[in-house]
């Protein structure tokens, strides 16, 4: 269970943390001091240590070198920066591989990973169990009443995937605590098709390689073990931890990605602080300002509306395809501030000096190759400044009356091998209706799909293929209380099993929803279908039944011509929508900025300009960004945080810039 | 040796099937007293039981239960529905796995599959041969005399590849039969290439990871070892269910398709009946109703102009690059009538009821996952009636005075890796001819280059790159004789050792065609090269000589301007034909037009609407199936099997229906 | 150390070498009969025997059998033609994969290939470098006095991959001569980054598949490793065979592509003369051209200017993309003269006859699968007689007033992964700016960054991206001295342990150049940046911050909008350009023909006709070969080699064809 009151890296309370990854260890002793004073300069007050120096803490199995270490927290001590300091287990040492080859991490196909790069053990591994929870306990020890000590970073970026023998045994036993029986997992996992029936539990293996398509149930379950078993290794490591150190907070830093198997709803349960990393891919205008809100506001909703913190981002640099696309001028300072106004509770770099060597030699930092003599720095000791006039505004609570149900599970499934299209992209959805609210002005809480939403206007559901029961009937409840609802296509369709549900696609809400779903049509690649309201469905299409719904809108074209494609049932005091099809940006906006104004909210007339506002007992925040090159103007009085007067009224925001106001 | 006396499912006789595969282990007891009542609804008279049920008939080493299956079976019984039981031999069930982890199938690479899929055995391995044998000759010795038995289906869909140790002791044991000494293999190989000699017959392997370019007589020849090996398996179980049931026939239902190692001209040789699934790739208008007249008279030609089976397609989806696009309301109806039309004994669906779980939970099914109360389910049952209305034109032999001459050799062969083009695809020229073909009205016979062709007016062959010295001379016989005959670029290219024939390209017709072929020259993507006579060539091009030929259409343009590109010799009585590029639709047609014309028949003149003529001493029979949006009549007097009336002079055939006339 | 004395294959002094691979040994031997006439006729005088036939020559291992290679050598003796006689050990035979599996080759990801194609050896397996040994002594003695002997062809196309064992702990040792310390490896790798350091030698290993981005100095490093390797074993041979036969040459044919772990520059050290492959992958008009004259001054500069051999090409096909493609009629003998003209010492190819089977039989030939009655032949043949009439001309020395620096590991580093940009292609750009320059008629040799450069009036410098100081200080000394010289993108930028210096990225060149690099700005895909002169650069921009450097052009859009694109540095007597983009082929042309023109040379006005000089104290000579469709004259005056007249002031040269004058 997390600790709310150690939400603060200890301290820095009522400061926005400001800061990054340093590794002094990749440096001679007198660059470090040109670091302190450059920190200085930049209003560093935090730095994340020790992340990736395994082989430098632990040069040889239990013989530890912390003397380094020492010099490097004292010194930052003395210079006022607090460090978040890492236990270095992501990335064990050469000498592991040799003394533990069974705790390599093995592929699919049955390829023992080497060193020579990060992640390379196996979760479930005794021996790495036991390495990793001793350099933690060392360092516990070690540091525990270190004055820079303000954080412990446990780890980074859980996410490695291994299917050797260690894995096995877990995931059997994991199956063992899920099913009780081999009856009930044979059940759930429809083992009678192709012969799969297992009739002991050691013959359950992880989805290895395998002739033709796999279990979709053992995949998916296999997702869940992994995250249970990466989390446990966190668990492990935390409780040595909280024990040596009760009052500092723990956190891990959390990567977002398809390919990472945690569900982020069970980790943050175990977390203090929530901490995200994040790297969009996209440097498309406003498109990375729409990943960056999502990304924010499901920081925020993973922690349950708690405070959070944005643990790494690249300074200077978008990768989007491989390519590292320069941020343009003041772009890393809006983006940055997004992250603040939805509740991070300061801003972090990967890293604070960029490495000469090594695989991430070009991954941009706060140093850049260049040096401080840049336009980049600038940019990030004048970010600091900002930071440090704001602090105040943390006080405050991200005001949200929308609602976007977020489901990794979903995902997941959605993206399997045996789906009846192959590029469903639960992500891609959920990401384009939070876009599309960004668009209409309407910050979104991203909630778990069994959140109270009680408190919400409006209740956004992208594709919840997979789903509890209590969670549709979560939904079903918000709506007969008067909530309105929008789900999207296939929502509903599985059970936790991974097993179609009857009566049609879409059947566990087919009441709520009053359809049902007769016939999948997928738009394979460039296809379209048009709606008789005007807008354009792409990747997806289905045979819509109307039963208690009415039609919004329908096919206007082709085999389904005429059959509804937007519906809407009036149920209970509320009402809820089904979207049968994936609309283009167009069509998506006036759907979603009809629901936000039918819900009571008012969308936005000022595109580009992003608007959020944190309200506390005392005082409210008003944040004001503009990412166009138009001016904007925005009603707000009170007094200017950037600026320093006051504003009366109207606060003007020229292309670029942006403004915060306490208002009142 | 196939057994033309049963040809027909026991219990079936002079009755069109109709049915699919039934899994009804998949489903609580409730849901089969459901299924036998729709079964009857809909027509249903054979279903496939079985076929995937290892697990559930012996889910220890040894151990059996058969008593849900006999109870299944004396359901079907008693409702009139007849079982086509299968062996379950194409997925070990996880036991096996772990009792004989040298069974398991090993990729290229090296990578041994695991359980989880289905496929998981190495075909030569000694413990799978043992219990393949084991558990048919379990369920022979127990359903021997079972009411329901009407056949037997034995594994499904033969295609693993494996290349473990086992499979190398056979290829080399294989290759000793074939080639007696290894000088006749070390020349028939060429093995003085790249220092590939052998001096010890255990030296030999499958071609498994190389570092550069492998082998290509070995490529070849381990795809007809591995065919040979998979039948092998075949005849082993067939033979020891003949033995128990001498009665019943016995078949093994084909997969169609580039990766499966299996030449259908030998296997044909071995089953009662001939059977296919046909999963179309393209769903096209019209493109699969052409795909569809290929495999179906594919299949006749296989089983030599007798009967066959359709045994598996997909009741309401094509799956086209991972798309599952649903078929449009009646074209499911008219793809099975197609099928009927050239020779198919019912139409065969997988499968029964859609699964909730496992791998194919998303494959179409007869009853569908939104239930009957569906258009989908609607559909099928009607199709069950017509079935019952025409079952009398199965007594007809179908009508065709055109041949198309078709070698799995060949495509396999210009698929290997260093071929002068990477996408030399035999199977896409060969299909197209045929659609040219079906565009003009001809039904063609599909035949073995060795075949008996005197009864055809015209024969085409698509790229006869491997040949056997008699199979040329067989053609050139049938021109001799008055035949006229067109082939294809790089026909009688090289031997049946892949090793390319003296006097240029095409080398080994170069007296039959009149024509030597100097140089090839590809036209790699896109490229096309045009014809005097109009048409356009892409893919390839060559340099012909013509010697006694005639030259028909010259290249228009680049290196090759003014040489010939289409040519006819006179010869004996007949004429031979060579096209030396792949033209496109339009071109293609008006040579196929020709060359039907040229040799007596008369090419169509209603695109779209498909005719084929079964013919009797006692009665012909029309099909006609309009695949268009056009009203189309066709001459035809008699009884309308469909309509019940009786048809004078004129069957109109509404868009998108069909007909069926019982002439005279 | 190689011998300037031994250039010339023993015999043919003074004359052209003509050829190719001949490889009797895969045919009968009434074939060789007709061979040798038939290389009469084409004016063959020098052919390769031997270079895959080890399973023919050691049927079993220590059992030798010369007696069909003795036949064929007298055959040729008889002839007249000399062999370029080749050691066997790029394709070891099948009996040595199973008495040594320890030897054979494993992937990164830990597949260990067999035989079945070629190169199936690990470099670095003791039994393999016993067994290559033992060959070529038992070769090398056998045939040390056999008056065919011309020449050693050791080995072919060294370039195999392995990350086993062997190589692992040859790797080790080769890294322990290197750095002499575990502290200078880990400086130079960064170990400290991703917790790499090493504490044993031993636990080094090649760069085996990992779980992300490996180490990219421990990449680059690998490659390094691999090449002394290789060349080491390449060594070894040849000093067995020059003990035997201290006059008799010695070489082995480099093959070129970014996949070959050979740095060329050091092989030529150690060869007595250098030998190219040329495959071409382009046969566009003019672009397999300007490959040839890059390839052809690459061969010469490898050489230090020596003559060189072209010992591979195709005679009739260029493969593009897997497409054999053919070459126009005239296009061939081009190709070769260009080759010629650019200092090789003969024409060879792969290979006389076109083999009926094997992994090429494809491959085109001299005598192709059609025959000698073929317009393919005539043209070799016609070559033959060419090279007879033109051999005088070999006694002149390249004339070239521009160098084109070169370098195989900025190439490698620049293709890890890890970079700023997935496409950084080295090779392109190099051959981009020599395409330019042989557009603007200017002969450029090829050099290594730390040549003599004190003969050229102006120097190109491709992306060099590792270099090390002496190299910096050679390019900035030829500048002091009053040359002019032009410098791309990322020179500069890594140290020799692929470390980024300090500085801004080009930091290594900010002196010579007068700029400072602030940030890169990768262009993705198809974007493009235009350019205040007009010209459109893409794949790559900067911020550079001009120093010293006067502007010659600057960004006219976009975020660099007005910075410089384009620079020049007036430095000592001469001046260094900076180019930071990759311009569009008429900007480059415009750029190139700029700096040809400022540092005294005259750009060309005849586009598509080739030039090339050759100078000697006697006399000089003129090739003239056009590649256009257009009539082109040159000013020349002498004797017409091919014509065989007089020249008088005026050489006209027809379309596709060409002319070679001995000038005077």
């Amino acid at each position: 269970m997390p600790r709310r009151e150690l939400a603060w890296p200890r301290g820095l309370e009522g400061r926005l943390c400001f800061g990054g990854d340093y590794n002094p260890e990749q440096w001679p002793e007198r660059v470090w001091v040109e670091d302190v004073m450059l920190m200085r300069d930049a209003g560093v007050n935090l730095v994340t240590v020790g992340v990736f120096s395994w082989s430098r803490l632990e040069p040889r199995e239990g013989e530890f070198d912390f003397e380094w270490l020492d010099k490097v927290l004292d010194m930052l001590a003395s210079a006022g920066v607090k460090a978040n300091l890492a236990t270095p287990t992501a990335s064990p040492p050469p000498w592991f591989s040799f003394a533990h080859p069974d705790a390599l991490p093995v592929t699919r196909e049955g390829v023992r990973h080497v060193h020579g790069s990060r992640d390379t053990f196996c979760p479930s591994a005794p021996a790495y169990r036991q390495a990793a929870v001793r350099i933690a306990s060392e360092l516990g020890r070690r540091y525990a009443d270190h004055p820079a000590l303000a954080m412990w970073h446990v780890h980074n970026e859980y996410g490695t995937w291994c299917f050797c023998d260690h894995v096995a045994a877990a995931f059997s036993s994991w199956l063992q605590r899920r099913y009780g029986t081999l009856d009930r997992l044979n059940e759930a996992w429809t083992t009678s098709f192709w012969s799969q029936s297992y009739g002991d539990w050691s013959h359950i293996l992880p989805p290895r390689s395998t002739q033709y398509v796999p279990n979709p149930s053992q995949l998916l379950d296999f997702r869940r073990f992994l995250s249970d078993e990466l989390l446990a290794r966190f668990i492990e490591q935390r409780d040595v931890l909280r024990e040596l150190t009760p009052d500092v907070p723990i956190t891990t830093n959390y990567v977002l990605g398809a390919w990472a198997p945690a569900n982020l709803w069970a980790w943050s349960q175990e977390v203090d602080l929530v901490s995200v990393d994040h790297y969009p891919g996209d440097a498309r205008p406003l498109v990375t300002e729409q990943e960056t809100a999502f990304v924010a506001d499901l920081a925020r909703g993973l922690g349950g509306g708690r405070p959070w913190l944005l643990m790494e981002q690249a300074p200077h640099h978008i990768t989007a395809r491989g390519y590292s696309l320069p941020k343009e001028p003041g772009r890393m300072t809006r983006l940055s501030l997004s992250h603040v106004a939805r509740g991070s509770r300061g801003v972090m770099f990967f890293q604070w000096r960029a490495s000469r060597g090594g695989a991430e030699q070009h991954h941009s930092a706060m140093v850049p190759h260049a040096g401080p003599a840049s336009r980049a720095f600038k940019e990030v000791a004048a970010l600091g400044a900002v930071l440090g006039k704001i602090a105040e505004a943390d006080a405050g609570t991200v005001e949200a009356h929308v609602a976007l149900v977020w489901d990794p599970e979903s995902w997941w499934a959605l993206r399997q091998p045996g789906m009846p299209a192959p590029d469903l992209d639960y992500d891609a959805v959920a990401r384009a209706v939070h876009a599309a609210l960004w668009r209409a002005g309407a910050t979104a809480d991203i909630v778990h799909p069994r959140a109270d939403l009680t408190s919400y206007r409006l209740v956004l559901v992208p594709p919840l293929y997979v789903a509890a029961d209590d969670a549709l009937a979560n939904l079903a409840s918000y709506v007969d209380r008067g909530g309105v609802l929008a789900a999207w296509y296939l929502s509903g369709s599985v059970d936790l099993e991974n097993r179609i549900r009857p009566g049609g696609y879409a059947g566990g809400l087919r009441e709520l929803l009053g359809v049902r779903v007769e016939e999948i049509h997928p738009l394979p690649g460039d296809a379209t279908v048009t709606l008789t309201t005007g807008e354009t469905g792409h990747r997806w299409s289905e045979l819509v039944r109307a039963e208690s719904a009415r039609v919004v809108s329908k096919y206007a074209a082709g085999v389904l011509a005429g059959q509804p494609a937007i519906t809407a049932n009036a149920r209970g005091a509320g009402s809820a929508w089904y979207v049968s099809t994936q609309l283009d940006e167009g069509g998506l906006d006036r759907l979603v900025r009809r629901l936000v104004a039918e819900s009571g909210g008012e969308p936005s007339s000022s595109p580009g300009l992003e608007l959020v506002r944190r309200r506390s007992v005392g005082a409210d925040w008003l944040f004001a960004l503009n990412h166009t090159d138009a001016d904007w103007s925005v009603a707000a009085s009170g007094t200017d945080l950037i600026g320093g007067g006051r504003v009366e009224g109207l606060l003007r925001v020229a292309p670029g810039s942006f403004g915060v106001v306490r208002e009142g």
